[in-house]
């Protein structure tokens, strides 16, 4: 596994410079060689079944995905396009923040591939899943 | 395939009462015995990359998702929780409304399995997708 | 969608080169531009669960990955590697030949995505899934 | 996590009970409460590329898919039915005989996750995935 080429903060930059990302309150909250750590701040606009008040899947996905790409991006310095994503959904969120780990399944020259879990606050497997991401330019 | 159980305008209900699906303006276009058409109104805060202006993936997912989750929904007459779900992106989407179709794939007593097809304002396929729904109370 | 540029019958010895789909007995039984059909020999070995006799859902899987890859070789006139797959088993399949028809989603410069459904010899859906193949050469 | 309720012999009987299993030469390598490692035997079979002499990725994901579903019949003492399966190619297969580790992502009421990674004899991960399963009986 080649060592991180971008800082967390630099990762920061540019996770608060997406809007919907910014709309999610996602913050780095730690980086080492093997994982990320994303946290998502809830907000009343998240949730989906409005008695049971459970996090909607929609927002698990792109957490997922995000926490995913971003690890991605720590190893290669550029931004990867999502080629595909499977995300499965373990438990409903309740209301409350969470936090998304991700980690590089394998870095390849064309398309890569890495996974993410989702917790809620209570450290709780709510989520999971993987994405393959586009790690070369499209061919001109 | 079993008949539709559900208006549209009773899912539409449903579907404005969830606090994201309203976030992202979701409305039933139209459904019919094979397939649900669902609305989405573009919103500034769904942009991830700044410069580019696409909409984020996890918009994209959350559409696939819904449409699919819907369309199962009209022939069972009740919310099926998402098992998992797969999201292929085709193309970048830009700034605009989106349209997604739902269909059946395959209804079943416990799991069912369905798809959708996020279009752009210009008909171009966006993304596509499907997902594995719960069907049957969980066991007590 | 662009034209067709291998016929039926190149595609037909490709599949014969290869040692695990000649296993399977696979044989091309119609190419148009739309859709590719693909037939697969049943055979003892395939059974998974002895009393039921189901067909293994590895042999399912295989079928959708090759009906789906094939497509896309008949578009590009070239082997086109996995990236990854999905498969949804909709219903058991016991004994007899089963028929797969492949589709495009979407083809593109460096990846591109196909969908498969597999049918028993009454016609009815057994599995179906998609793939993202690798349509550019890596980078070198 | 609960504790397995199966032994690994009992697993490997009806692992060899499988024509397919048997035919893929699949033998379990260890099981303990957090993985279960299988594996194969190569065959010419199981070729797809004649020139490049790859292991086909069908077999790949058959064997991806045996070892998710055996870790989950570990936990609940029956066979669990696939209900949909992801496998992510990493790296051609070159021949020689394969070991794939399975885990538990979450194990459920009606369904449950579990994920597989598939080695090479020189311990490259080939291929790595995660299938969804049946834990529940059919609603009658």
């Amino acid at each position: 596994m080649p060592d991180n080429v971008v800082t967390a903060e630099k990762l920061q930059e540019r996770l608060a410079a997406n809007a919907f990302n910014a709309w999610m309150g996602l913050e780095i909250l730690s980086l080492d060689e093997d994982s990320i750590e994303i946290g998502l701040k809830w907000r009343e606009e998240m949730i989906s079944n409005p008695k049971a008040r459970w996090t909607h899947g929609g927002i698990l996905g792109a957490l997922v995905d995000v926490a995913a790409d971003f690890m991605i991006a720590a190893k290669i310095g550029a931004p990867a396009p999502t080629v595909d994503m499977r995300v499965d959904y373990h438990r409903a969120a309740t209301p409350g923040d969470l936090k998304a780990v991700g980690r590089i399944v394998r870095l390849g020259n064309t398309v890569s591939t890495a996974s993410a879990e989702v917790f809620d606050a209570e450290g709780r497997l709510i989520a999971s899943g993987r994405g393959v991401y586009l790690t070369a330019p499209p061919k001109s």
